[in-house]
């Protein structure tokens, strides 16, 4: 009987709704609120906390990640939180309920710290992101991080740079106080946002190697050097097409893809996960935020030669109303033309442009295919000549 | 001194703004209202209407389209329109103020057809689309018209099936009278969308070869078959990348791409025009119709074995709010499970899901690639399984 063994919760309106009763009419044993402690390989059987021991004969690794605490005293007070599970979700709403939080301190300007700023000020909770860099999301060019941290500032989320938090302590008149290098501020909530790591604790036990990125190592079957022991999802490495490298990208729908790869040839079928191009997004207020393929640094990690572009236009055609304002950076390789990468910020066309482009990097197309590709076009969905080929074609002058 | 010929005229905040005279400051002689009559390609001159002859040593044909008509009766009347030039738009605008219309007619329904009876409707216009076929925009699979069908008729736009114009007459109340096989009605104005055809009448004087389109062959450099004429846009074929075929698709975007290889050839540079894949798109009240690719009447025209799937799910991630229901349809090559098109139809993500897969059409990728694509993922903007990959892998387990 296959196991399945985690934190799960029952969710309304999916799958997970199904109590583990009603998994286990369907073949499957769920085992909700449960740690594996220890794989035994040779006997071929986990055990689990409370001492049980599980057999089996394949394994699947979706360990995650752990989030990262900055490592400070008091970091693991009541109303500190971090967010990677859907159980964090839960204790964040209930804890805001709790102490009618009116003020809120988030740690780190990420993914994570971006989304939950508009989270809290959609709540209308004061909001403070700390950062210890200059500008938010530094995946992303400078002038987009620019508008990201406009956007911020737009709704009223406090921005403070170069700041190193020092301790959480009891507040005086908020439940908390974060002390920091540059002074104290007093909330209702603290929400660590520093960054994540692979958790490959039992791969680690169990000798299996893990990548440079600290993650799992895994083939195109999702297979780690065992035959029998799978790994998927944010605990494990992806083959990017661009770079040729394997990765650790601990996103949704790269785990949803390898679980669904393992899935299938453990039911013996024969699949292979293709890989990545390093498409994510992320919104934030009216902002959509999209990226594909490599940034310069890792463009130059990866041995290419690159040259960038970025320009600002329009998402649709000039003449149509709304704000319409996009901001599309490509990036390309000298020495062959071959596209690397391409970023873009706009209320309205950033994640389109950044899948049509992730489709063109996943082809391995150039920078001249980039400017001259067949789009749909219509002037209340784009431009005849759209951002894709300006900046496509101001890119390919400079080469 | 190179000149432009043709019925441009100002526009505010376009290049068009320039004057005739301004365009001659700058080395270009612009005569608009002005219509070439004949070529002397011995002589190396055309023929003006106005009978003045002006020599040339490279001429571009960018004739465009000629509206067709039904050939019936009083389509000549005053009210009775076409709309292909931008003083089409123009007259239409007029006529409708002077008349204080309350009330029209739109035969046929494509593109045009649609796009105006938003536009009259939008003006609190009565309208009326006539059509000789059940279902509007034939380009797209039956469902999908039945959509945009449902969408005229949430805005009121009167839809009259399998019908066909008689004549126009006066009318008594209003302006003129529509008379057809099914009756007859009265409007103010009558708009004629029936289709265009490609305006070759001066290649066909000059002996240069048409396609089977009817439209002007052309090579890749956008050269007829005279080195010295070269033809760009509506008027001229376009290599189809997916068909391998030549074909005419006369829209606003592949006319500035050929214009401008035409422009960079003739300039002493050396580019090809690297072709089309057909991405189209309209928009109707609130929703987005998109293309790409081949239908499937154009798969089986060109020696493919369609298999195709339509899918109904949602542009963003089903716990967001808004209206997100969105079709996608595929369709592959059985032998190969090369992907041949797409259409989709929903209020927001139609064409972003096509322009995706145009640049997956434009690098010929199979139906296994469709169904892994990397794309960006956020729930505001799309679902962890976009419907692209739903499709795609609904599509691949039926080859």
């Amino acid at each position: 009987m296959p196991y399945y063994i985690g934190d799960v919760i029952k969710q309304e309106n999916s799958l997970i709704a199904r109590t583990p009763e009603k998994f286990r009419e369907t073949g499957v044993d769920v085992r909700i609120d449960t740690r594996v402690e220890e794989v035994d390989e040779k006997a071929g059987r986990v055990r689990l906390s409370d001492g049980t021991n599980l057999p089996y004969d394949l394994l699947v690794l979706g360990t995650g990640t752990t989030p990262l605490l900055p490592g400070i005293p008091g970091e693991d007070r009541e109303g500190v939180f971090t967010l990677k599970k859907f159980t964090d979700a839960l204790g964040i709403k209930a804890w805001l309920k709790e102490v009618s939080c009116r003020k809120a301190i988030i740690i780190g300007a990420g993914f994570i710290g971006m989304e939950m700023s508009e989270a809290l000020r959609n709540l209308g909770i004061e909001t403070s992101v700390y950062h210890r860099g200059t500008l938010p999301v530094n995946r992303w060019d400078t002038e987009f991080s620019k508008a990201v941290l406009d956007e911020l500032e737009r709704h009223e989320v406090r921005f403070v740079t170069e700041v190193e938090a020092r301790a959480v302590e009891k507040g005086r008149e908020r439940r908390l106080r974060l002390v920091t290098n540059q002074g104290e501020e007093e909330a209702d909530m603290v929400l660590m946002a520093v960054g994540i790591r692979p958790d490959a604790e039992l791969a680690r036990q169990m000798d299996i190697p893990l990548g440079k990125t600290g993650a799992i190592r895994v083939n195109f079957s999702q297979q780690t050097s065992r035959e029998e022991v799978y790994a998927v999802g944010d605990c494990c490495e992806s083959f990017h097409r661009v770079s040729g490298r394997w990765v650790n990208v601990p996103l949704g729908d790269i785990a949803n893809k390898q679980g669904r790869i393992a899935g299938v040839n453990i039911g013996g079928g024969n699949m292979i996960f293709p890989g990545i191009v390093g498409a994510q997004c992320f919104k934030v207020f009216d902002l959509e935020v999209a990226a594909t393929g490599l940034d310069e640094r890792a463009t130059l990690q990866s041995g290419f030669h690159p040259a960038s572009t970025l320009v600002w236009g329009n998402a649709i055609a000039g003449s149509m109303p709304g704000n319409k304002k996009l901001g599309l950076k490509l990036i390309a390789d000298r020495a062959t033309g071959k596209l690397l990468g391409a970023q873009a910020v706009g209320e309205t066309g950033a994640v389109s442009r950044v899948n049509t482009l992730s489709a063109a990097l996943w082809a391995g197309l150039s920078i001249d295919d980039a400017g001259w590709l067949d789009l749909a076009y219509a002037p209340p969905v784009g431009g005849s000549w759209d951002l894709i080929h300006i900046a496509a074609q101001k890119l390919r002058r400079q080469l």
